[in-house]
Parts: C-alpha cells; sequence; structure tokens
C-alpha cells in the first residue's frame, strides 16, 4: 500500500437543481449515499450511456457520488483552452486537490482519507461530458469552449468517488491517498 | 471493453448464525446490500484487518457482499493440499463460476451481469483467512488443511462484490464478465 498527501483547496457542492455547476462551501458531511442535499446524491442512480450494459434509466448502485478534480490538471485544460483559469465549479466539482497531480489516473479501488475519519473510494476516471463546456463557455464567454472542452479535459478530468466511512470533508484538509 | 462469459454451477447463502460455511439454494435474489438473510448482508459492515486504515470496528460501506469462487481455482487448491476437492460451501462461497479460471485475478470493477438484469461489481481478490482451512480440516478429517490452507489459496480463493444492480441469480446462468 503506497500513500500520497494532497490539500483540499476547496469543497463544493451542487444544491441548485436547475445546473451541475457546483458552489463553495467551508465543509460538508457525507454519508453512504454522498453529500445530502447535493445533485449527485443517493445511494442509485440511473444507468446511463457510461454503463451500456444495462437499459438506459435502470437503478444502479450509485458509485459517482462524490467528483473531485486536481488543480493542476485544471491548469492543464485551461491551456489547452485558451483560457487564464478553469474553475472547480464549472465541472461541477465537489473537492479540488492540490498536490496529488495525475488524480484522473488514480486507480478504481483506491482509498482517500480525510483528518476527520472520512473515507472514500477512488471509482476511477470522469469521462468527460459536454456539459461543463458549456458552462465554462457560458462564464468565460470563450465559446470554443463548448465544443474543444471533451478532448481538452481527457484524462484531466478527475474521478468519482463513493463513500466509504461517514464524516466530514473541510477545507485545508490533508487528504491521504492510499493505493494498493 | 472485453466480455468473457462463465457458468453458474452453483449458488449458495450462509443463513445459519454459527457458521460462514454457505449451502446450497438454487437461486438467490439481491438487493442493493447483498443476500438478504446471509452473512455477509448489509450496506455497512465492521472495518477488520483488511481495512487497517480504519479503526477496527469502524462501520463502513460493505464491498464484500457476495464471495464467488471458480470450479478451476478449487481444483488447484484441492492438488495443493492433496485432497481430492475442496467444496465452495467451505470457504463460504455464495457463487461457484466455471469457465473464467483465473477468476481471483479479475480486475476491481470488472462487471458481471446475469440473464436476469442482476450486475455485480468485481471488488477484488479475497484474502485468504484461516477460517476455511479450519472447515475443510473439519470436512475432511485432513488435520493439515486447517494451517495449509491460507497458503494454497493464495491468489486462488476468488473474489469479493457488491451489488450494482438488484435482481436474481440461478444455476446454470450464463454470467457476462466485462472489464474495461
Amino acid at each position: 500500500m503506497k500513500t500520497f498527501e494532497a490539500r483540499v483547496k476547496a469543497v463544493m457542492a451542487a444544491r441548485d437543481p436547475h445546473t451541475f455547476v457546483t458552489a463553495r462551501e467551508g465543509s460538508v458531511t457525507v454519508d453512504l449515499a454522498g453529500i445530502p442535499g447535493d445533485r449527485h446524491y443517493g445511494l442509485t442512480r440511473p444507468a446511463d450511456s457510461r454503463q451500456r450494459f444495462y437499459p438506459r434509466g435502470t437503478d444502479i448502485a450509485n458509485r459517482r457520488q462524490i467528483s473531485i478534480v486536481s488543480v493542476e490538471e485544471l491548469a492543464q485544460i485551461a491551456e489547452r483552452l485558451g483560457l487564464p483559469e478553469v474553475l472547480p465549479e464549472w465541472l461541477g466539482a465537489n473537492l479540488l486537490l492540490e498536490g496529488y497531480p495525475s488524480l484522473t489516473l488514480l486507480p478504481q479501488g483506491a482509498r482517500l482519507l480525510f483528518p476527520a475519519g472520512t473515507g472514500l473510494i477512488g471509482e476511477g476516471e470522469n469521462l468527460p461530458c459536454p456539459g461543463p463546456g458549456e458552462a465554462i463557455a457560458e462564464a468565460t464567454g470563450h465559446a470554443a469552449a463548448a465544443t474543444r472542452f471533451t478532448a481538452a479535459a481527457k484524462k484531466r478530468r478527475g474521478i468519482v468517488c463513493s463513500v466509504e466511512r461517514i464524516g466530514t470533508i473541510t477545507e485545508g484538509d490533508t487528504v491521504q491517498i492510499m493505493i494498493e
């Protein structure tokens, strides 16, 4: 088991039902279904194009409860889009980490442990979809971002996680990342 | 995504609270916490020596709901123990598969899909512990199995799974094994 450390730079949730764009919160408390009140909260969710082996809309276990991006990968996406920055909110991220640059490559089953005892299980790469590109275009006025985001974010868009142990996650936390 | 096929040779559950040894059933219906009434059923379970990064006994998400072994690997364990056979019940297995020999090496995140639409997520190798060796020794009178099981079963003891989509699993089912 290898252990790495990173820092929680921002904690966010999507509580507005009209958008997947997240907003900053100082801290969130997660349960086994994710962040209560967040758009992706739930023990189950409907299968979509990412799980083509189930009929679309089938109720399946929700392994996409919490999404995480890294400062380093967002900078790379911004550079590829010709933008000064890309905010984690525009990608609908719940956590922004700094200090573990290739977050997207974190293998499925990796653990993320927070000082309060909270534990997440890495569920692998968050495959880019067009939504964030549209949010970036709208926020920056840079219309090309809408079509270029998916390619720019490939292998850089961060990961999705599910909750293994309930607890709190707070801005400024040191997170231990454990890989078998 | 690569797909393989295997056959469900036996379906078992541990409903006797006094033992982890399982007993055959023709069919089980799983929900998001596993096989209702089975020893390993539950949305959560207490952390043990396999999750040393949580205090022992901490309530964590149960990713060890269902255990699966393969006919081929059981035969290898039996050979190493000098026994004519090792029954899946003695290992507390819930499913016995045939046709996917190196089941234990199935990567975390692999999917197992059954004809009824039921879906499991592979959660990786089931690390051998002394319990099955003792059960084998008791069942066969071969006392050495008690101490030799752990080594004989390493990388052959099968996998644990959690439920992704609820449904039924029946003896004789063809299971599709999907690996990214």
